[in-house]
């Protein structure tokens, strides 16, 4: 192999400290860059990408022969390894993502609210970029270049930790990036970095002074891990238990179309549904249909009591109140009959986890009470759980899923990368007349 | 006295979990009123505390008696004691209060985004409650009814703990709003809960299933105490250490106004100035008519070098590294002689806690660099950093003021008491022919 694969980059003499507070002086730069600034920049690196296809297919290579003896023994999924490999279809795929994010709206100095405090005294509220973010996440090394570009687009530097697994692929990624900032003088170098050691994810999580925002992106133990570990604010979701509930005034094709994609579609992902409640009404109809389709795809269904009489022959396990709690991530989907579509907002808001459910129903006025009082960041009428994605939902691309109800809810793409201030524009205001009630405050919104 | 005073209402059987239970329970009812429903219960809230004005002034009164003791032998400062104190014109002003907030546009179902992703899969991101609230507060009993409007407009429960000087007050005022509550039988009761002992704080802050978002309000180091003891997300501002910059393009006499109005119109509140920041080109000029009118209210001066080399004889005191992190929260300021905006801006970020920072100059460049590169939630140009506060930006009034960076920042109204959720309106789709590339996503922003 040509290209000698490099040291990580944190492997050096650059303690974690010193690494966040750089970030932190990078992150002071940033928001001076213009809209052009910072998309020439990504366009640099869309093309940079490209044209190391190689480099970074060798690092891949390496990473990936490492992981052989974890796939043989089983200790790595082939999901798993699956998601390590980078074809140079996948390279392409990068570069075009990152193009995608220079597409994209600037997120920066948007006017959110304006109010005419009094004659010569107006509020904005502006957005401006949060600071310094943190991400730690597993394989997937195409998260390096999508998560630098929400960064760069959105003014804040980022600090990466990746998984051990695909250490020379995000070596390689960040080093390419890196070298492409190199070219232009007014953006910190700092405002990307890379961690590679497993301690120092501990050390990062420590930096409160010098981190905004943490966003794990993996496992629920991973999240769970990072939120008991930290005092910085964590973004991410938790778990994924979506569910489908099938309203007695459901067109059944629809429901029993949503329910196999919501489930079969793409099962290892938080997306994917857990759990299929059914309305009574139309279980005795609904249930055989939609229970041939998802054998054809070899999915095990847990059923509850009623599940079960209505098709005792039908090889289904009985579920157990545990069940309603599972991510089971797998080709497996409880099914629970229900007595209405109360009954299916009381199930959901109990045993979800507040991440995106569905409603398939003709009925406007069942479809509009779900989707008010199911308390999910996704709340979808007659369309696949599957749907609740930052790329799908035209964000270009996202940093992750929250499942958290302060600041971003959902797919987190450049938006939920910013915060906002309140600049006000006086003329030499004081409080003192207003307090003493020599003055009185307006308060006229303005567009 | 005529009316006996109750007893706490947390002090019968009902346990902290119990209660936060309940809270939860009735944050599943609130998004289901009407706009005219919540307004309708404010209404009638601010009526019943006006007819109830001689039992909270008799609570009251038991609350101040009670804390005669500590105020004698210093332990309650006078300013601590003077907050405690509802006065009668206090009991109208909590009424008028709670009609402003009635009056306030619905924070609830607002659209703040609109994407066609497709033919017939239109997107919505929409405002919704964040569900259960609870918020520790010391002293101040006027922000009872504040906080349980507040909550109610925007559809959350909320359970209060507040100070145990004013446990008398508190309980008379939630009590009476509780009674109120039982006139409208779509309004769950447990929408306002209050806990009074000590220990209830830290079985509160336990609770991170039934609680979404724990606002502290008091000291420093009652924040810190909640943010080290929670895993439920914890909103509120740790110090308010603010800056006047006066730049060498200012009006000085706006500057010796605005410097004026932050430090002294009121210097225990966290968006009074701590440091002044005067520009090195203009120091001699301005520091003698400055410190002249501060003198004029006694305010203790603690100068840098320079300061104290320009004005040796005005009785300055040395500044020291502690001075510029300090929170004075009195009638100290410091002083510090800058090379111009710049360093005013390092300075900030260096020593400010991100809370409300102001320049002073009739230069709109300067004014635009100050603005962008503070990164703090208020940037101010030509006012007071007192500015910074809920009813002086128009929002009615204030649950608190936020200097994290995440959801809400700065003085947080109802629109910091709401999250959103993202509705999908779809046709019967699925994920899998988008995946295979049959379908193509249209991401068309709707207005």
């Amino acid at each position: 192999m040509s290209q000698p694969v490099r040291a990580p980059i944190d492997s050096g003499a650059d303690s974690v400290p010193l690494i966040a507070h750089r970030a932190r002086a990078a992150s002071r730069e940033l928001p001076k860059l213009l809209l052009k600034q910072r998309n020439d920049v990504l366009l640099a690196a869309a093309k940079a990408i490209e044209e190391n296809a190689k480099r970074i297919l060798e690092a891949n290579a390496a990473d990936c022969r490492a992981a052989e003896p974890a796939v043989k023994s089983g200790k790595m999924s082939a999901a798993m390894f699956a998601r390590l490999r980078v074809k140079e279809s996948g390279v392409a795929q990068m570069a075009a993502q990152i193009r995608e994010v220079a597409r994209m709206d600037d997120p920066l100095g948007r006017r959110l609210a304006a109010t005419e405090l009094d004659k010569g005294l107006v509020l904005h509220r502006e957005s401006c970029p949060i600071g310094v973010i943190g991400v730690i996440f597993e394989s997937r090394p195409d998260v390096v270049p999508q998560l630098a570009s929400l960064a760069l687009k959105s003014g804040n530097a980022v600090i990466l930790k990746g998984g051990s697994e695909a250490a020379h692929t995000n070596e390689a990624l960040v080093s390419i990036w890196r070298e492409c900032l190199k070219r232009f003088p007014a953006v910190p170098l700092d405002s990307i970095s890379l961690l590679q050691s497993r301690a120092a994810v501990l050390e990062l999580l420590a930096m409160d002074h010098d981190v905004d925002l943490i966003i794990p992106r993996g496992s629920y133990e991973l999240v769970r891990f990072i939120m008991e570990h930290s005092h910085i604010p964590v973004l991410g979701h938790g778990e994924g238990i979506c569910h489908v509930y099938v309203d007695r005034a459901a067109d059944l094709r629809k429901a029993v179309e949503i329910a196999y994609d919501a489930k079969v579609q793409y099962p290892a992902v938080c997306n994917a549904a857990e759990t299929l409640l059914v309305d009574e009404a139309i279980a005795r109809k609904f249930l055989p249909k939609a229970i041939a389709k998802l054998k054809e795809a070899e999915v095990e269904i847990r059923g509850c009591e009623k599940t079960m009489a209505l098709l005792p022959k039908a090889g289904i396990v009985p579920a157990t109140e545990q069940d309603w709690r599972t991510e089971y991530g797998d080709l497996i989907l409880s099914i629970k009959v229900v007595s209405g579509v109360d009954e299916a907002i009381e199930h959901i808001n109990r045993y979800g986890s507040h991440h995106t459910d569905a409603i398939v129903t003709e009925d406007s006025e069942a479809a509009k009470k779900f989707l008010n009082e199911v308390d999910s960041a996704g709340v979808f009428h007659n369309a696949s759980t599957r749907f609740a994605d930052g790329f799908r939902y035209g964000f270009g691309a996202e940093v992750g899923i929250s499942t958290n109800k302060l600041h971003a809810r959902g797919p987190m793409g450049l938006d939920g990368l910013t915060t906002y201030k309140y600049k006000l524009y006086g003329s030499g205001q004081t409080v003192a007349p207003y307090a003493k009630g020599a003055k009185k405050f307006k308060h006229r919104r303005l567009k």
